[in-house]
């Protein structure tokens, strides 16, 4: 873990621009405020070309599409795209139907993303291939470190296969890591919101790898020093305290887990 | 209750395709994912076919309806009818107006429920019959075995009335149940969330008075055991609390609160 | 505080009609039904003025806008004009964008507030000035006094400036309050939150600068006292202890607190 980039993230509380699902909006904003970041909800296509190009980052998450969002986040995407803006997409349930399948196509056809994350699933689905999902998750086993590099080398962006193990790649370089717990599965919205950090540490300088890397490490010991807690005896009791590890100096939860 | 029930349904971990209101969405995830279901949220008109085929249940809620709404539940609760997907309905707010009123009929007109549920005077409303209500909430008394009754015949359905008893009926056979706790009524959403537990217990096998009864008990039950927790002083720290006896082993439920 | 007014709004037990921002509608819900209203939340062009006509209050928030959301809000706005019903406006963001800023004086020009309540720079943009912004926070320094002062006058309206001081004014007679705490800013939707409990505030007898004072040093002293639970180590522990201290009798917050 990079201490400097999430010390850097606080310093300039960057300003993400999301167009994300309606069923995490709130879990999203409160996260990304713990965690520093400045967060900003918009999908009007009236006034998304103007938020996402004074911001820090764009975050298009399709989660609960409709044909609206995906021409807000094509203008938003493009917006970015210009002035400069790392977009980060999740393709939430991109293999579950058609028109999943056929927005996200559409929507990297016209926006160049920094980073695509998502589960197996969703990233093999965007270089052609089937895993098992169930619903929006993906339930079978995938080659997650191939699944990530060629995602990467296609789209020539930085993507990350989130799991067991998250998988992140540049194309060239690749890394992983073992953090987390598994009551981030039940609670809706934790990998949306990872979305949102990630957003917030592409906004500052460093390597991309590096930048992810730094952000999956953090995100999964925020939650491992959560489920710690001895207040927590369920996905209810363990959100609000994963919440506040979030917020928490990256030195002082290393420590504290040690 | 049925603990085989319960158990089954964690087994299964059904997929329950939600068109809900928008207040709710987050909770009704969070509370159907520490129960042991698997929700997705898609309102799409694109999707929402696909979406409630592959489903082991869906719940059409129409608390924040709009017009495309009520298109997207039509096209979902057929589909779901064609493939044998039970449909729950929940009309949420049905006596408050003249669009709430003509909406849920156009629904139910439409598609098959295997279940509705709703407070008296919203299934009283169903039935032609008015009770006083406050926005969305029925204050004045009524007769709730018999509106569970008459919901029951004249639906062709399983009916659920929910109040401090709240009273299920197939039309032939009639079960109350008394667990609960006020504090429910001081958490946002949680008559909703009850909907997503229904529908998760109707996937299961099991006739449909005694999954919905067990639902109902269980779901009582983890409200009083979570508003008995000394760290609850009021309804922001009992919320996560509900959500956390949500996911216990109903026998450990039972004996402790014994 | 006038504790008479907290007792009064927990005795009517208030609906308040919100069109208000997707982000928030959660929290705002539970917020306001912890302090004693009852939220009923619709925004369908169809049912909006028998909603609003119908309800104790009416709270238009523009945080997500959308085209279809202005034309709901003025219609809304104006049924409850007709109706007597008093209605509170929350102009978030307004200085972000063209789209914001012409829609709120759209809404501005065709219904009557009795209440506008935002932060130094939305406030500043509705008397055609501007302070420095992040998003929707503003960040620069304001002379709030004189811009809710202007604002009341200009609007004929009484004005509400958030901020580490807020400030009331019917125009002619003009309160402060210092109550609050820093973590109300790491919680997104608490501002929305606090035109909630104005709404509900609103809509009991009483002088409009001393109704909206109460509320807001209620408002502050529940955050001083949620913040000061030993449970609370951060953003997420705090909203939960923030709801509960809503619900609290504030006489019993005010001696807790000395």
């Amino acid at each position: 873990m990079d201490v400097n980039i999430i010390k850097e993230v606080r310093q300039k509380q960057p300003l993400i621009h999301h167009i994300t699902n309606e069923v995490v909006m709130n879990f999203s904003a409160n996260g990304l405020l713990a965690f520093g970041g400045s967060p900003i909800m918009a999908h009007a296509k009236e006034e998304v070309k103007d938020v996402s190009r004074f911001s820090d980052g764009v975050l298009l998450n399709i989660g609960t599409l409709t044909e609206n969002q995906v021409s807000a986040m094509i203008i938003a995407g493009q917006a970015a795209n210009e002035a400069g803006v790392p977009v980060v997409v999740d393709p939430v349930g991109a293999p579950a139907n058609k028109f999943r399948s056929e927005s996200i196509q559409t929507i990297l056809e016209s926006v160049k993303p920094a980073v695509i994350k998502g589960n197996a699933g969703e990233l093999a689905h965007l270089i052609g291939e089937e895993i098992e999902t169930k619903g929006v998750e993906s339930t079978g086993p995938g080659n997650e470190k191939s699944i990530a590099e060629r995602v990467a080398q296609t789209y020539k962006t930085t993507a990350v296969v989130t799991g067991k193990i998250d998988v992140v790649s540049d194309g060239a370089k690749t890394r992983s890591n073992s953090t987390g717990h598994p009551l981030l599965a039940k609670v809706t919205g934790t990998g949306c919101l990872l979305g949102s950090i990630l957003s917030a540490c592409m906004s500052v300088t460093g390597s991309n790898v590096t930048k992810i890397h730094t952000a999956l490490e953090f995100f999964g010991a925020a939650a491992e020093h959560a489920a710690s807690q001895h207040e927590v005896q369920g996905p209810g009791t363990f959100a609000p305290r994963f919440l506040d590890a979030l917020a928490m100096d990256p030195e002082q939860l290393r420590r504290n887990d040690q």
